[in-house]
């Protein structure tokens, strides 16, 4: 099998590379894997052939060029952030939107050429398909009414993906990935940032700006159940998922009080004194628009599995990244 | 205020603008309508300037075009029926979605150069945004799901449509039209056509295709309701929308059956009998995705309303039409 990965310089990227490399999918004999990301990314000294190729898929033929690679399995995770899409509607209309379906027109030919064998992809959608007011947690059948554009751009995305996968012009699916927690190295654009750096930056012995109340409430997942999704998706039957080609993911529902109440337990006090408030009128409007806790039933029945509770998600993260 | 109808040639597209030029709207001082369409609207005898344009929307420069009109209203009702755009997937996408994108971004770039003052777009979206299993009547809050092209094209304009709304770039909200019944005139290649068949061929004395089961049970709105949604959306303060710029109408939820029967109330039983049903496996399998009934709480909150029953949708047809 060979196999592509779009975004493979960013943190779940190169996760999920390792990921492949070292048994992740062990019903499946992996040939050759590419990686694509706008920055270069990192080589690696493994057995099988890993390729490493910088490019942007917006740009005009990068998406044939990659199609043309004519790998069986596509994990799409190439994205502008939230945070960057919210700031630069262009950009991210652009390099979300018009990029992705430049990606599956570019799939949809090179099947044709080849006799119809069509590639798998999965694509990193976001909860941030989902705006307020919500009614408790939420089920598979509530509605998508984004209140930022990278939440719409994800959502329009889903709708190409599976009108392209109904027609039979590609295999796939859209993930909805929780925030994922706790991101390691440094905060990034996306407007969740802060929802790792109030752990991380602690952690490391470093200030940490908290933007928002602690009572607000939100949906995680660690990197490594983030990979451990992606990699369950790329080996589920998708006529399982009964032209319903969108997955709201397992995670974990916690306030950012529980948060740092989590933090306590594990670091102690005098870490937890390292977070400071600091109100960011933004972010908080950002952030309070997004979703606060889901049943993710059909992700669940389909055997995806999150973290048991945000301990466990600061305890991954210190035993994988410290 | 200028007003300009995509779609101007259309059944609904010519009686919108006969409802504007007699009182439609009537708070309104209307000073010009231009009419745009894929065939040139037929020319009127009125005192105010009626405008005839043929085009079309998805050509280069069109958009720019129909935004350089300056109009303060503008009703989007161009589109790429549901069977035409199931058989024609790049037809589909591209004058279906791309274009409504070129229109928005052409609206969105004359906004900038007038300083800001925005046009108000009322999109004809359509219930084939939703697709099955449901559970009864759909609400509010359930998902888009589409099962045909069609569907999957306009929910992405929802999405595109709210998101530039969202960020100030234009005003506007969608409509999802219920299937519109009786349509006078011919047949189109739309999978709904039969519903409004099975009524007026009859009443015109001809034979009339039955292509599903008559358990088939759907929702409704006659022409005229269509108007009343557009004109009454048109003068609807959209903070009311709350930033979810999607609504479901109201209509009157029958089954084939019900349709039948009101039929022989207002016609007799002579009329009924050039029905002959004659299975079609592609359409049944289209119609059998759609949606059957709805609350349509939201928008009879908000004033809009549908026609009594269905043998008040036949008497409509009766009365306009024959």
């Amino acid at each position: 099998m060979k196999i592509l990965v779009l975004g493979a310089a960013g943190m779940i990227g190169k996760k999920l590379v390792n990921a492949l490399l070292h048994g992740g999918m062990s019903e499946t004999k992996i040939d050759e894997i590419h990686r694509y990301d706008v920055v270069m990314p990192p080589s690696l000294d493994v057995d099988i052939p890993v390729h490493a190729m910088k490019g942007d898929l917006s740009h005009e033929g990068e998406a044939e060029r990659l199609a043309a690679l004519d790998c069986d399995l596509i994990f799409h995770l190439a994205s502008i952030v939230s945070g960057d899409a919210e700031t630069n509607f262009d950009l991210g209309w652009s390099s979300n939107m018009r990029a992705s379906w430049a990606l599956f027109e570019a799939i949809r030919s090179r099947s044709a050429m080849n006799g119809g064998s069509r590639p798998k992809v999965i694509f990193s959608s976001s909860i941030a398909v989902f705006g307020g007011p919500f009614n408790g947690p939420i089920d598979d059948e509530f509605l998508c009414a984004p209140q930022s554009s990278y939440g719409a751009q994800k959502a329009a995305i889903e709708l190409l993906l599976a009108d392209y996968c109904r027609k039979g012009l590609m295999d796939g699916m859209s993930l909805r990935l929780p925030t994922i927690c706790v991101r390691p190295g440094k905060a990034n654009l996306a407007a969740s940032s802060f929802f790792s750096g109030i752990i991380r930056e602690p952690l490391n012995g470093l200030e940490a700006v908290l933007p928002v109340e602690d009572t607000t409430r939100h949906w995680f997942a660690s990197p490594e159940s983030a990979v451990g999704f992606l990699l369950h998706a790329a080996q589920l039957d998708t006529e399982l998922l009964k032209g319903r080609r969108s997955l709201n993911l397992p995670g974990v529902s916690c306030t950012v009080a529980e948060q740092i109440e989590a933090l306590r337990t594990v670091a102690g006090n005098d870490v937890v004194k390292l977070i400071k408030p600091q109100a960011d009128e933004q972010i908080r409007k950002i952030v309070g628009a997004w979703p606060e806790d889901f049943t993710a039933s059909r992700s669940k029945a389909l055997g995806f599995q999150a973290d048991s509770n945000f301990e466990a998600i600061i305890r991954n993260y210190i035993e994988r990244e410290l």
